[in-house]
C-alpha cells in the first residue's frame, strides 16, 4: 500500500489522505474535493489555482507557479503541478473553488412547472398493522392493499426492502410503481422526486424535481470528472479504447458525478436519496455510450456511429447509480454520432421558437450542435468547438463568481473591464472571453490572423509565450486566442454547411436561439464581431440559456413528452462533417478575423 | 496475505493453493474440489475421508482416523478434520469422491420431453453485411431485420454486445427474445438451451435441456455448498441472520453451486454458457429466499412467514449469475414458511397419479413435504426430517456407487448385505439406511426405543460411541440410529396431522406417491416395518423419483406450465405444524418402533 499523507483544504474545510506521488489536483478528484481544473490536470488552463499554507512540496514544472512573489509559501501554484512530499495544508483559490448547491426559491424563473405526466406512481396504503398468526406474506399483503391490477410484477431490490419497511413504518407504505411494475416502497406519504441530468463533457448539471407538483426543487453543476482523462470527446474515446481500464475509469467517473450530485441535491433539500424514484439524463452520444458501457470504437472514426440512438430506459442499479432500489433512468434518444440526447432537449425545449420559421439552434459546449429548421425539415450537425468557451483550455478561465471578469470593451482608445463585486479581478468568466478576443480585435491588439501584436502596453512574454495582462493577476495568453478561434471558427463553418445543404443564404434566418450556460452570458454583438455568428440584425437573436436542461427536465416530468422527444429525434436528418471534404475548407475560411 | 500451501489431489487430477490454518475440506470447497462433506465439515457424518499420501499434517481431533491401520500415511482420515502443515499430496477415497456429469443419451428414460413452449423465442437473422458509409446504428439495423414488433425494448446487457456480435459473427445473428424484449444475441442458429435447477438444501441438482427439441441434455447433481454453513435451514438462518457477512456468504455459495453447474453441464455438450437463455430454479422457502437475498428471519421464528409465495421472475445478473447477458430466473412459487417451490415441482410433476383419488404425495429430503390430496382440495405440511436420508449425518454415508451398501436384510438369523460392483464395501447409500434400521431391529440388535443392544456379534464400542458393523470398513453407529429415528418420525408425525386435518383414516389413503431421489431407491417394506409409512398394501405406493427435478424441468419448457404451477401453489392450504402443539404428540409417538 503507497505511503500515505495529510492535505487539509482550509478554506474548504475538508482533510483527506494523498497517497505519495499523486498532485494536489488528483488527490482532491478521488477525494471528492471538487477543485476547477478545467485541462484535466494536464497543466495547460490554469484554472486549479491553490496556496500552498504549510508543507513541502514538489513541482512538477517550473511554470506550476503563475505569478512572481517573493515568499514561497504565499505563491499561487496549479494544483495538478504541485506533489506534496510532508503533510500540507492548503487554501484554494476562489476561482477555482467549487459551485454550492443553489436551491431553487418560488418566483425564480428557472423553475419552471413543466407539463407534468410522470411515469412513476405513488400509492399510499396502509396495512391495519401486523396481525397475530399472520401467515400471508409481505408482498402478498401489499398487493392485496394496492388492490388488484396495479402492480403485476415486482422489481427484486425493491422486494428485498418491503418486509423491513413495513416494520419501520407501521405497516403504513408509499409504493412507487412504474408501468405495472413496482419499483420501490417507502414511508407513507415520502415525497416523489426525480433527478434531471444534463451529463455534458465539461461540466455536469443536475435538477431535483418534484414529481407531484413539478416544481424544481434544487440544482448543480460540477465539473465532470471525466475530465480528468481528456478535455474532448475523442481523447476520451482514445482512453476508453485503448487503456485496459479506461471504459470502467470513464464509466465509473459519469456514475460518480451523478450520485454526488444526487447526494449533495437530495441533502439541500432534505430529502432521503431513495425518494427519487426516477431519472432522467440528457447526453452527447459519446457519453450516453460511456455512461451505458456501450462500445465507443466507432464512435472515435467515420462514419461515427452509435451503438445506438433509440431512447432507453434502463435500471439504475444496472450503471451503478443507488437510487430507489428499482428505479430506472431514461435516456433520451441520440441523432447521431456527435448530436446526443443533449440536443434533443434543447430542441424539445426551444420547440415554440422554432417550429414555424427559418431558425437556427446553436448549442454551445464542448461540442456545438447546430440545426436548422426550415419548412419542416431539420438537419443537424456538430462541430469540435473544445471547451474553451466552458471556461476549459483558457488560461485565467474561472466560472462567474466574485472576482470574475465578465465584460471587456474597447472604449476611447483603451481596453475597460466589468468585474462582478467591487473587487480585485482573479480570472475571466465565459461570457468575457469572446470580448476580450473582440475588444483586442478592434483595439488591433490582435491582428487578422490572431496573433498578439508586441509594442501595445499590456502586451508582454511569459516564459515565452506572449499574453495580454486584463489584470495584474489574469492574463488573455497567444494560447487563449487560438482556442477561441478555432472554437468560432468550427461553429460558423457549420452553420455554412447546413445552409448550403439547406440551399439557404445567412439573411433567409429568421431566428437565431443561442442555447447553453455560455450562450447565455455572450455579448451577441462580440461574437459578430469575431465572425462566430453571421451579421445579421440583433433582433433576430435569442439567448435562451442552458435549454439541454430544461429539455431533461420536460422529459422527466413526463411520459409523453419523452415519447416526444424521440419524435423529435428522428425527425432530424443528421450531417456528419467530419466525412465531408468541403467542411475542412469552411473551417479554414471562418478561422481569422 | 496468509502463508500459502500446495495441495494435489492425486487421484482428481487437481492441485490448489491452501492457507495455512484451514482444513483439507475447507481448502476443497474453497478452491471447488468436490468432496462429499454431508455435515458441513463439523466432523460429525465421516464422508469426507482422504488419505494423506505425503505431507505433514495436524489432526483436529484423535477421532479423525476412522480406522485402525498401522501405517500413518495410509490411514483414511477425515478431510474435515485435517490441517496440512506442509505441501501434500492427497488421495480421495471413491465414496467421498464428486459425482461426475451425466449426458443424458436418447432412449434414456429420465430424458422425457415436455410440453413445450418456451418464453424465449429466437430468431435467426442476416444483416447483408456492413455497407461502406453505413451510418445506422447498430441495433436500429437488428431491429428492422427483426421486423417491427418483434422487439420493443433491449437488456441493456444485451445492448453491449450487439455491436461486437455484429462483427465477430460476419453480420449473422440469433436474437433472444422473452416478452418482446431482445435479452441477448448470439450466432445465427446458435442453440438454444434452458436450465433448469432443483435447489435442494444438501443436494442442487441441474438439468440442460434443449429448448428446441425440448430434450435433456446432460444433468448432474453435486452438493450444495451451503451446507458448509449448516447441515439444516434453521442453522443456515441463524447464520444469515447473527453473522455479519452470513447473507451473502450463503447467496453466493448458491450462486457458485448453479454457476458451476451450468459451466460443467455447458461444457459436457460443448455449449457455451450465454447458449442458456432461461432458467427455471424449484427450491424450498428459506433456499428460495438466500438465493434471492430476502429476509429469512421471520423463516426462522414461528409463525414462519415468506416474504413472499409468488413466482418471480429476475435477471439473472442480479443473483450474480452469468449466462447470456438479460437471461431470466424463473423461480416457482411457494407454498409458505417450509413448503417452496421444489414441492411445487413436484406436484406439478405427479399430477397426474393424484388428481383425482384420495392420495398423499411426500417428497423426502432435509425437509419433507407431505400434501394429502382428497376431494379437489390439498392441505400441505413440511417436517423436518433432517439430512439423514440424502446421506448426511450417517457416518458412513456415501452416494449409491461402486462399494456402497444398497440392501440390508435379516435372512435365516443373520444380517445380509448386497453391494454395488463386486467389491469391498466402504459405505452405505441412501436406500440401505432405512433398510439397515430396519434389519437390525428385525434382528432385535436394536430395541424398541432404538437403542443398539450390547452382546450381539457385529456391535461394538468406538470411542465410547456403540456401533453395529456391516463390513470391515462399514459401521452404523447409535448416532446414526437417532437420526434415522426422528426423521421416520417426523415424516409419519405430518402424515398423521394431515390425516387427522382431513378428517380420515389411514386406510383412506388410496395411492402413497413417493418423490425424491432417495425416497426412489428405498425399500417400502423396511420403510413400513420402521414405522416411516403407514402399513398399506404395497400396491398403493409408487416411487417416482426426483420428481421436483422433473416439475422444474416441465416449468422451464413452457410459459404455460408456469402459470399452472402458480395455480396449483394456490390451492395448497398450508398446514404450519410448528406452531401447533399436537404435532409434538404426535412425534413423540413416532420415534419408537
Amino acid at each position: 500500500m503507497p505511503a500515505q499523507l495529510t492535505i487539509r483544504f482550509a478554506n474548504l474545510g475538508r482533510e483527506v489522505l494523498a497517497y505519495k506521488g499523486e498532485t494536489v489536483l488528483q488527490c482532491a478528484r478521488r477525494t471528492g474535493v471538487r477543485i476547477v481544473g478545467a485541462c484535466g490536470g494536464r497543466g495547460t488552463c490554469g484554472s486549479c489555482k491553490v496556496r500552498i499554507l504549510s508543507g513541502d512540496i514538489h513541482l512538477v514544472r517550473p511554470d506550476a507557479v503563475d505569478e512572481e512573489c517573493a515568499e514561497p509559501r504565499r505563491e499561487w501554484v496549479r494544483a495538478c503541478l504541485v506533489r506534496p512530499i510532508t503533510d500540507c495544508i492548503v487554501e484554494v483559490a476562489s476561482r477555482a473553488a467549487a459551485p454550492v448547491v443553489r436551491v431553487d426559491v418560488e418566483g425564480d424563473d428557472t423553475c419552471a412547472v413543466y407539463p407534468l405526466a410522470p411515469v412513476v406512481r405513488s400509492h399510499d396504503v396502509e396495512l391495519g398493522g401486523p396481525v397475530v398468526a399472520e401467515v400471508s406474506p409481505a408482498l402478498e399483503r401489499l398487493l392485496a392493499a394496492l388492490g388488484e391490477g396495479t402492480a403485476n410484477r415486482i422489481d427484486l431490490g425493491a422486494l428485498q426492502t418491503v418486509p423491513m419497511m413495513l416494520n419501520q413504518n407501521a405497516w403504513r407504505l408509499r409504493a412507487s410503481i412504474r408501468d405495472g411494475e413496482m419499483i420501490g416502497v417507502g414511508p407513507h406519504g415520502q415525497r416523489k422526486i426525480g433527478l434531471a441530468v444534463d451529463l455534458g463533457t465539461t461540466n455536469v448539471a443536475a435538477y431535483l424535481t418534484d414529481l407531484e407538483s413539478g416544481k424544481c426543487l434544487a440544482r448543480l453543476g460540477i465539473e465532470n470528472p471525466q475530465v480528468a482523462y481528456g478535455a474532448d470527446l475523442i481523447t476520451r474515446v482514445n482512453h476508453a479504447i485503448r487503456t485496459s481500464h479506461g471504459h470502467i475509469e470513464l464509466q465509473s467517473a459519469a456514475v460518480t458525478a451523478i450520485t454526488s450530485l444526487a447526494e449533495d441535491l437530495c441533502a439541500a433539500v432534505d430529502a432521503p436519496v431513495d425518494a427519487i424514484v426516477d431519472i432522467a439524463v440528457c447526453a452527447n452520444t459519446v457519453m450516453h455510450h460511456l455512461l451505458l458501457d456501450l462500445p465507443v470504437s466507432q464512435l472515435g472514426r467515420a462514419p461515427f456511429v452509435p451503438a445506438t440512438c433509440v431512447a432507453l430506459d434502463v435500471k439504475a442499479r444496472d450503471l451503478g447509480l443507488a437510487m430507489l432500489p428499482g428505479a430506472y433512468v431514461h435516456l433520451l434518444p441520440n441523432v447521431g454520432g456527435f448530436v446526443g440526447g443533449d440536443h434533443v432537449a434543447t430542441l424539445l425545449a426551444t420547440e415554440e421558437r422554432w417550429s414555424d420559421s427559418t431558425t437556427v439552434v446553436i448549442d454551445i459546449g464542448t461540442n456545438t450542435e447546430v440545426s436548422l429548421m426550415h419548412r419542416g425539415t431539420i438537419i443537424t450537425t456538430s462541430t469540435a468547438s473544445g471547451p474553451a468557451f466552458e471556461g476549459g483550455n483558457i488560461s485565467a478561465g474561472m466560472r462567474a463568481a466574485e472576482g470574475a471578469i465578465e465584460r471587456v470593451r474597447f472604449v476611447d482608445g483603451e481596453i475597460r473591464i466589468d468585474v462582478i463585486g467591487d473587487v480585485e479581478p482573479v480570472g475571466l468568466c465565459g461570457s468575457g472571453v469572446i470580448d476580450v478576443l473582440a475588444a483586442l480585435r478592434e483595439a488591433e491588439i490582435i491582428n487578422r490572423r490572431g496573433s498578439i501584436c508586441s509594442g501595445h502596453p499590456g502586451v508582454r512574454d511569459n516564459y515565452g509565450r506572449r499574453e495580454y495582462l486584463l489584470a495584474s493577476q489574469v492574463a488573455f495568453t497567444q494560447d487563449d486566442v487560438r482556442a477561441v478561434q478555432l472554437a468560432k471558427a468550427a461553429i460558423r463553418a457549420g452553420l455554412d454547411m447546413l445552409l448550403r445543404e439547406a440551399g439557404l443564404a445567412e439573411e433567409a434566418i429568421a431566428h437565431v436561439v443561442i442555447a447553453g450556460a455560455f450562450g447565455h452570458y455572450l455579448d451577441i454583438a462580440s461574437a459578430i464581431a469575431i465572425g462566430m455568428f453571421p451579421p445579421l440584425p440583433m433582433e433576430r437573436f435569442a439567448q435562451v440559456g442552458n435549454a439541454a436542461g430544461a429539455g431533461v427536465r420536460m422529459a422527466l416530468a413526463s411520459g409523453a413528452t419523452r415519447e416526444h422527444a424521440s419524435h423529435l429525434a428522428t425527425r432530424c436528418r443528421h450531417l456528419e462533417l467530419g466525412t465531408r471534404p468541403d467542411f475542412q475548407k469552411a473551417f479554414l475560411g471562418r478561422i481569422g478575423f
